[in-house]
């Protein structure tokens, strides 16, 4: 799901009503980077150029289920995607990021202090547009989903270097940091289409499961690359201690890789080069790979079960496939 | 308003619920930080203990004139706090700072990146507090303040050492950092307490001033000292390039001072203080007192025009009183 091609079929199956708020969701979120100064006009337009998938507004939009979305609909995509933007301008300074999706990251461009300070302000926009729904279910959406951001954080370094990491800490790990923002925009888009919350509930679990698959496949491409497409080098996990489910994997089925000391298996792009070389050689990518396919395709038949609206379970089953798409 | 003696008579005024009020709050708070897992605990419970004046969880009760306080303002009580310490807790990254109130710094014990972390958390929190007293207008307030914070924050790095901030700019930058929050926790309450917008639009005004006040003469006390009682070096802003009033007044009665580049004026703690006397036996500080003791006195003067039972008119008088006492 990362190109524009692959955006499509998705808003064919959504029709104009969706092609009409993805553009509103846009606007006011240039609005947002434009209502607050010139510093953050700056620093959070770029971030704005920058663009994105614009996936978790999209699943407000396939959720809330209506051809025509009201402005609280609007409203709530642009905020998931605010607070989306706020993580990733203070995930920059964490890993010293310059440059994110081809543009200066803030951190690069700004300094880290005003990076921090650009993604608090981004944080307290997200907030104000969701409370301007007037939906409190909504903003409880979106503070359980940040506080589950800001604790997957904390895990991830909590856990860094460590050899103890297991799948299943692993996988909770992916559930906060990803799952949890997919699974509250499919829960905001659900609940302003007043289906109901058991309805809610079920989309929610689409959104956590299509979410974590995308981090684990994220993850695997972090090993395998190709460079062309990631527009990283391959290891960047590796050189900052981040323990993914390929590591995690490789080290089970390889004795030589679990008896390496983390910290200092990997210090420099080449050294990491060559262990996700050897990770990639004990299978681990393909185990790790099939884990995710199989979250989504069972995110895809539960989804089946779900009372929709046959443009809604297309264009959804379209967002699963994309996910998987980009890895295939 | 920072020691406990100075609590009393206004504990007193409030009596009894809210006594009760500002311990549920306190219970509150240390729920929050045992409830996201131990990492959180650390961090968090480290800047609870460092405790503070709690002056934002007061105006709350305060504004919100009830004498036994409902859970919603207890919930709000507590929001605004959470939201000060995420504040304070991404402001030590980026000053670098080790104590905070005698405790160490979440920067200090567990680095940069899990300070940023655990920043967020605490911001998350607060909104989710909130969400849960299920008033919209209660969550626009505090996201209302909690973008004007992290636009202060963008201003003040964007205008360290600069010659050009004038008083004003200083006045709309102490009116972002500090009035907001206190603007904010004083219309959370009022508006909790249900009575009407012109009386929390008042009793915001009476917030904002007061939290003005507060931060010109914060500032005054980085420049005058005592060491004992601000427990940290005279001069710190200037060491950081933070252009306060002191050194914009200062700058205008003294034409030496006019010509020294900000930057390279102060480089070492003996340099700073050495720079302090100078602002000092400008009379900057006299007069940049004078206008925070004028702030108070006419938010006192609006005060006595606000409809108020007499125990709330007495207990905010105290407060406004306790503002300008620490610096007497």
């Amino acid at each position: 799901m990362n190109t524009a091609e692959q955006l499509v079929p998705v808003l064919a199956a959504g029709g104009p009503g969706l092609a009409r708020g993805l553009r509103l969701a846009e606007a006011r979120l240039a609005e947002v980077a434009d209502a607050h100064g010139e510093v953050l006009a700056d620093y959070a337009g770029g971030t704005l150029k920058a663009g994105g998938k614009r996936l978790r507004p999209l699943l407000v939009f396939l959720c809330a289920g209506r051809t025509d979305p009201d402005e609280r609909v609007v409203a709530a995509a642009a905020a998931v995607e605010l607070l989306h933007m706020a993580t990733l301008v203070h995930d920059d300074v964490l890993d010293r990021a310059s440059l994110r999706r081809g543009y200066p990251t803030v951190f690069a461009t700004a300094g880290r202090d005003a990076a921090i300070a650009t993604g608090d302000l981004l944080f307290s926009r997200a907030f104000a547009e969701l409370a301007a729904t007037g939906s409190a279910p909504a903003v409880q959406a979106l503070s359980a989903a940040s506080t589950a951001l800001a604790r997957g954080e904390l895990m991830q370094r909590d856990d860094a270097w460590s050899p103890a990491v297991t799948a299943a800490r692993y996988r909770e790990r992916c559930a906060l940091k990803t799952g949890s923002l997919f699974a509250a925009s499919s829960r905001l888009g659900a609940e302003l289409g007043g289906r109901g919350s058991a309805h809610a509930d079920a989309l929610a679990t689409f959104g956590d499961r299509i979410g974590v698959a995308f981090q684990i496949l994220d993850d695997v491409l972090d090993v395998s690359g190709p460079v062309e497409e990631t527009g990283k080098h391959r290891g960047t996990d590796l050189l900052d201690g981040t323990v993914t489910l390929p590591l995690i994997v490789a080290r089970e089925r390889d004795s030589e890789l679990r008896e390496l000391d983390l910290r200092t298996a990997a210090t420099t792009p080449r050294e990491a080069e060559a262990l996700c070389d050897r990770i990639a050689a004990s299978g681990a990518l393909e185990q790790s790979r099939g884990e995710a396919l199989e979250i989504v395709a069972s995110a895809k038949r539960d989804l089946a079960e779900i009372d929709l609206e046959s443009w809604q379970r297309e264009a959804l089953d379209l967002v699963a496939d994309g996910v998987v798409a980009r890895y295939a």
